[in-house]
């Protein structure tokens, strides 16, 4: 039994680009924290059980400390394939599911990811039923629509503590390969940070993105030519983009998703919550917001408990 | 005065990533062809002057042979910029605003594109004004609906002889930079060419985005899914994006310019005619098909008359 205080369980949230740990004492309180860019991607070449040691180590973590892992660990181009629940899947079950890891010298075990299994509308998320669990956790059962920005956005459908469906929308990923790899390209330059929600230019393609969604790939085209024809500037082509990329994905989400009940959990932190945030407003939906980092840390804590590496909520 | 039979103008198409030469007799019809992958991105380079005098004298034409040029040599990055013409404009109208091309040992004239200088759907053309005056020609007066598919589709909305307005789609640029550029290149690999109306994989897609052009973003990645989960094969994985895209754009473009008129002017050559052909008829369009190289050509004969380059119809 590990004193209170003393770290009793290391979280860790390994993602494709990213990796974040943090030392939880018994109660699923945070002692420290780490994280670094060597997501999936890295962490193939360095060898998995190589990259996590080295990160305990600077946490001076316990040799013998276990570990509970989310996120692209549990890929098939992961540490180990994790194979996935399907949905519908009550959270608890996904974390029971849990295996463990080879080649480590401590116990660590890799959460699944989720799959759904539907022949007109496969889709798949790793990490992300983590941070749902924990942040449904805080909002109770019921029915919840749950909004988590991102490179890969997800929007899924939670009820009773059950995911029962979910679709992923490629909106980070767009805005990258149409800023970097299209002739958008010419238009936007290297202006592709700090998009803010109080830019004209991002209410702008907001407002073009909730209204055109079936559009997209013309109004993009649109901010070229606006480029050429009306000196669209290169800070404000972005900022039209992210917009126009983010309204088509709440337009679309929300047609499928939301009836008479406009209420969105967004999952999501820092400037991306923030935009996020500022656009479904925007769109007439009203939302209640949970920090994405807490609601990891909060999952991977339910899941640390599910596999006896902490004890039972006191 | 040239004989008949003898070239009386060099009848020229460049675009971005390839370039055509004809040698037209002066009834405009061709005597002879060349072309090479010497568009503008090469020619910026290499000198627009010096790659149409070697392909000029690979033609073996005489050297006081006048030119007539369409597409992006008339760009801002292209041989000299000939400013565009705003639409709602007469096709005649485009010819006659042809402007005279520097540092050539010739006379070379260059057609401007169309602007739309509208403001919530700003729009550029370069090369496709003078494909739809030579389609139009072969239709007649009244309304037509043009579809011009390509790395940027354009539909062009025609009444009376003068073009009113047009949109373009990104589509083929976007097949390429989601197979080659996204999280689908894992799914497509180098499986890119050869796609076909007959592909199953094809029409699956072609639904997927006729049915659902507001989540495209969603769908695309339903493809990845579809590796993950179903083994989609690399082969159907591109058909199905191509697909895809196709329908999204058709549907988008549909709401946009079709009443209860469906007739659509299809302008287009080869395998991607085929394409389009298949995928308008199973969107329930009635098409008229007009070859794209042949309607170029046709545009070019009218802007040589226009210039004073061609004598007059007999």
């Amino acid at each position: 039994m590990t004193k209170p205080g003393a770290p009793a369980v290391a979280a860790v949230d390994w993602g494709t680009s990213s990796l974040r740990v943090w030392l939880l004492d018994r109660g699923g309180a945070a002692l420290a924290e780490r994280r670094s860019g060597e997501g999936m991607q890295t962490a193939r070449t360095a060898g998995f059980p190589t990259v996590l040691e080295r990160m305990l180590s600077e946490l001076a973590a316990p040799a013998d400390l276990p570990a509970i892992v989310c996120g692209m660990a549990g890929a098939r181009q992961g540490w180990i394939e994790a194979p996935y629940a399907d949905v519908p899947c009550a959270l608890d079950e996904i974390f029971s599911r849990a295996i463990d890891a080879p080649d480590a010298p401590r116990r660590v075990r890799i959460i699944p990811g989720l799959a759904q299994r539907v022949k007109e509308a496969p889709d798949v998320m790793r990490g992300e039923e983590t941070q749902i669990a924990g942040a449904v956790r805080s909002l109770g059962a019921g029915r919840h629509i749950v909004c988590m920005p991102g490179t890969h956005s997800k929007w899924v459908a939670v009820d009773g503590g059950s995911v029962t469906g979910f679709t992923t929308w490629m909106t980070g990923e767009l805005f990258d390969v149409f800023a970097r790899h299209s002739i958008l390209a010419h238009s936007i330059g290297d202006s592709v940070k700090g998009i803010s929600a109080d830019d004209d230019a991002f209410m702008t393609g907001l407002e073009q993105g909730l209204e055109g969604a079936d559009r997209v790939s013309s109004l993009t085209f649109g901010i070229r030519a606006a480029t050429l024809l009306q000196g669209l500037q290169p800070k404000d082509a972005a900022a039209r983009l992210s917009g126009l990329l983010v309204g088509a994905e709440i337009a679309g989400a929300e047609r499928r998703y939301l009836g008479s009940d406009n209420e969105v959990i967004l999952v999501a932190s820092g400037a991306l919550g923030t935009l996020y945030a500022a656009a479904l407003k925007k769109a007439g939906l009203a939302i209640k917001t949970v920090d994405a980092d807490e609601a990891v840390r909060a999952g991977l804590v339910q899941a640390a408990r599910m596999n006896g590496m902490l004890p039972e909520r006191a």
